[in-house]
């Protein structure tokens, strides 16, 4: 319970010390644009992952590496005050409902770490299973976070 | 089964059109994202290195870390043809004097790195001195290649 308030607020007062205040609409062009470059990542992934762009394993683990460390990055992507402000397909649900938000953000953090490491041995049909995982991860919140 | 969970998976985060051919716009979008996830990292630096914000030592490392990750990222945003289909500051030269503009990406990437390394150390002054070469590594490139 400690914990999981503790990983709100965090969340919540993701500005540490060395806060610049970002206004609204550069959180949500800064949150837009950390998805996208989490997306671009994701399509090579999944080309790979679908045997539609040839297995390169130093590739898949390079790019399964990043999408670690940049979703660890969108925890400074959903300040409250950034449900508006710009276009934005973040649904209201983030603020209102932050402990259930903070928990799949947190799944997709947590599985996007697991399939780093895994991405850095040799056993393709496990990368690939833990991929599996992590995109369900993304569609988890999607679904229930992200406007159409 | 994986075929199709990776299908749906596909339709669900949005993933693919980034790969493995993508078009200009999306490369300039691409492009622009890596740049304000960079220039939102950077900011918090500026603010420490300046004296502005409280110096936070794990905070300093983390984004100078990010900032070293991402940079190597630059490799795949100035692919040939990416100069227009998009509203961009990228200037031409870029395409017609790939020499020059790669080794002043280089210097930033390698400063960065080095900027990554000795913030992980306790010599404050020595980071921030890594700090300023760094960006002046940005504005070598930036003076040259980025339209006002």
């Amino acid at each position: 319970m400690l914990r999981r308030l503790l990983a709100v607020l965090m969340l919540v007062c993701s500005a540490p010390s060395a806060a610049p205040t970002p206004q609204p609409a550069e959180i949500i062009a800064y949150r837009q644009s950390l998805f996208r470059v989490i997306r671009w990542n994701v399509g090579y992934l999944v080309e790979m992952a679908s045997g539609r762009a040839e297995w390169n394993a130093a590739d898949f683990a390079r790019r399964a590496a990043r999408v670690a460390a940049l979703s660890r990055q969108l925890d400074e992507a959903f300040v409250p005050g950034s449900d508006s402000g710009a276009l934005t397909d973040a649904k209201p649900e983030i603020w209102t409902d932050p402990e259930d938000f903070a928990g799949r953000l947190r799944d997709f953090q947590a599985q996007a770490r697991a399939l780093a490491r895994v991405a850095r041995g040799d056993d393709i049909d496990a990368a690939k299973a833990e991929f599996g995982k992590t995109m369900r991860t993304c569609k988890a919140c999607h679904d229930r976070y992200r406007a159409e």
